[in-house]
């Protein structure tokens, strides 16, 4: 792992939480300024020209104000229980009728235990369930309205809905059998599939990777509650360290200092032309008047489709991107993001924005045809490729976010580097795809000059060959006639 | 046609329309205080106990305000061109490219002229249908929303994409080759089929009626933009007066100084079951403190699956039900809603619902499983036959609007009539599916004393028999071994 990064996170868990310097900042004209389009009409350029500062607690130095944004509802959600509470909640769970969570079914916990889905409490009831799938938000008390536009439920079968009775609370067990929280005072309703996959991805095709994975396989109920989480998730797979929760990114930014956060949701490794467009944002936040932009480059780190390349892979890669200089590491931060992936196109990309607004970042960078893919059974893209931003910048309780859309970058082949496509000397532009990229590190080829830091670039190769031989090993002894 | 329900609307046209006794009363607490629910927490007993009054231009006589809720964005949407400009405009239709429409087309460019779907002003464009089919709401520039659950637009076809070109408005022709309007400013996108499909329904199971009729047969691309109707649309089959438009409805319940309207919207014929609700619910709201509630009885009358009962074997039945007292005409208005039928269970009743608020109603029945049927190809009700009411009650939009679940009615085997549900002796009651009531009609057997008036129990056999007569007519000459 490289020391590089690691350091940015060396002081993480000592840090104190500063109380916010200016609640009443937070509501005045000058922070609402920051939600005010400066380009006209058009819902995709949310940017402004203001700054916020502050003054410390002591009334003398300058500080800036890092929580930029509000979580979800006004209020981070952390349902992990205070270590005091533990060994009584663990023998009130022992005793409960017990629900049996997938690997996938955790990634959830971990999600919602964590707060990135604030203001929610738990796996989803059924009001909760239905305003999810009909309008991609749910209503506040309050009368206020937040975005929620994927199902975070739990499945259960016949069996564990019969030994679950009428008991109020469940405990729910890993899948190695370990004690992983309640969730009480349960709703049990229909789960019905089809519906749920029709409404979620605009398709029932055969063939979408979550529901193959998850959905087709698990019961034909759904069991909603507030969740109890014993301890914080871990997964002691040596990226722990790079898993900050909402609260532990909030702290860094306001350790950093930041006074713009911008999140790049990315599941692929970093290329030169993803280095750009992040580059490019902060020349553009610093050209609006911010001092401090910090850039969150944050992976997708739960359930990935079979043929993405590997979160420790990446991870690897990531981290030879910052120390090849592509990007600096004094203005970035990176950690993994918890969520499994559904490759819901439009409906995604709302969950990939909403939950880093929960972790304090008040930027989000969109391109093209975001959480998107081949469709399973035609030959086409499952989702035009520009619905993401445009439902992005129209969805419901987004509307404190600043929206970044990208401009499409692809490899210059006579500047010989990667630059924002230029329509009018298109047939100068080559445009690799990943795809491209898998063919090039499997036969060895080098991808043209610039396209990726050389760093990173070997950490793919290494992995692809990798692929080869274990393929080759499985190749059957005897060729089929 | 029954002269009792014809005498209702004797006057509509010749009615000046009252301009509203008091605006300021809509915003005053006690306006408001109708939208507070009363009944604890639960979303769908959204009633309240106040009643409204006013005072009229005379200052002497009370007067009650009838113009119960605002249209949705404030103004009703008229669409219809002044009789003034009606030449001018048909001369500069004449000379754009055509875009010719099918009959259901021609129901929707109704709907939309009319201001049912206030303040759509057109087939959607892009932005407006991407909003309806994840948000089932539009954002207005206000910052408000409003409800706009089904997408309303308008498919063509590669070659009259073609010969749009670049175009900025076109012309809009009848099947009959009729020139009906013109569509302004236009922007044309994609049509993917199965994307609309599968977020508009919840499924893509074939077999869907709307999906057959309309869908499956239009082209791969939409027009939206804004619409110009030359004439108010016309079906000229004798039920044109039904049709009555959202600002005829109001001006009708202005007239009556109704200070609460109802709305029941159906696509079957009304049984007894149907009456004691809509009887109950007025004696509910005569309880709460309303004068003089008014029923909006509301039939569907755009294209429905080809085993409903057509729309004029319906409207006779209606007036049957009327002439035999079943329900009262003094305080019951028979009109058409001419909106197509989508089948499309919770999607659809907010359409249902949220075009009454834009016709005056204030208060909406909603019943078990609403705009629901059976799964095209699985033995099952293809919604949760309560999905629709807990939808509706929470869906955005609809807040202004008191939603009324119904309890369901059935045949009581004891008392013999129709009676609200009583669970703890079920088995005495007798459930009379549309299936059952066909078989009846069609085998000369009556149904039980007191399901239907014996007026509207006649118009459905006559009906029934006469498709008897017809299929017999259409059998094969020679049977088939």
């Amino acid at each position: 792992m490289s020391l590089t990064i690691k350091s940015h996170f060396s002081n993480q868990f000592t840090l104190s939480f500063r109380t916010p310097v200016s609640k009443k900042l937070q509501s005045s004209n000058l922070y609402a300024l920051r939600n005010k389009p400066i380009y006209g009409t058009n819902p995709l350029l949310q940017l402004a020209m203001s700054s916020v500062s502050g003054r410390n607690d002591g009334g003398t130095k300058p500080v800036v104000k890092s929580s930029l944004i509000d979580p979800d509802g006004g209020v981070l959600v952390n349902l992990v229980v205070p270590e005091s509470e533990r060994s009584l909640k663990t023998g009130e769970a022992l005793k409960l009728p017990k629900v049996k969570l997938t690997k996938i079914d955790v990634e959830w916990v971990h999600v919602i235990s964590e707060g990135w889905a604030s203001p929610l409490k738990g796996f989803m009831r059924e009001r909760e369930y239905l305003q999810s799938l009909h309008f991609n938000s749910l209503r506040l008390e309050s009368g206020g309205v937040v975005n929620m536009s994927l199902p975070i439920v739990l499945a259960i079968d016949d069996d564990t809905k019969e030994r679950i009775e009428s008991s109020a609370d469940v405990g729910l067990v890993g899948p190695g059998g370990d004690l992983i929280g309640i969730l009480r005072s349960v709703e049990i309703y229909k789960h019905n599939k089809e519906e749920r996959i029709a409404r979620t991805w605009g398709t029932t095709a055969p063939g979408l990777p979550y529901v193959e994975e998850v959905i087709a396989p698990a019961g034909d109920w759904l069991i909603g509650g507030d969740l109890e989480v014993l301890q914080p998730i871990k997964y002691n797979d040596g990226l722990d360290h790079y898993r900050l929760s909402p609260q532990q990114l909030r702290n860094e930014f306001d350790k950093r200092q930041a006074d713009a956060v911008f999140a790049f949701q990315l599941r692929n490794p970093v290329h030169n032309g993803h280095a750009l467009l992040m580059n490019d944002t902060r020349r553009r936040l610093l050209e609006m008047g911010y001092k401090n932009p910090i850039l969150l480059l944050h992976p997708l780190g739960g359930f990935t489709k079979a043929d993405d390349v590997p979160l420790d892979v990446r991870m690897e890669q990531h981290s030879k991107v910052l120390e090849d200089g592509v990007l600096d590491p004094e203005t970035t931060i990176v950690a993994i993001f918890p969520s499994p992936m559904h490759y819901a196109g439009p409906t995604e990309v709302q969950w990939h924005a909403k939950s880093r607004i929960n972790a304090g970042a008040n930027f989000y960078i969109v391109g093209r045809d975001p959480a998107g893919m081949a469709h399973p059974t035609e030959k086409r893209d499952l989702y035009d490729p520009d619905h993401g931003k445009k439902v992005l910048s129209m969805a419901p309780g987004l509307e404190k976010l600043n929206i970044l859309p990208f401009k499409v970058a692809a490899y210059d082949t006579v500047e010989k580097k990667m630059a924002f496509f230029d329509p009018s000397r298109a047939s100068e532009f080559l445009f690799i795809s990943g795809t491209k990229m898998r063919t090039y590190a499997r036969t060895g080829e080098n991808p043209p000059n610039g396209f990726m830091c050389p760093g990173g670039w070997e950490v793919l190769v290494k992995y692809y060959r990798s692929l080869q031989a274990e393929e080759a090993t499985q190749q059957p002894a005897v060729a089929s006639v």
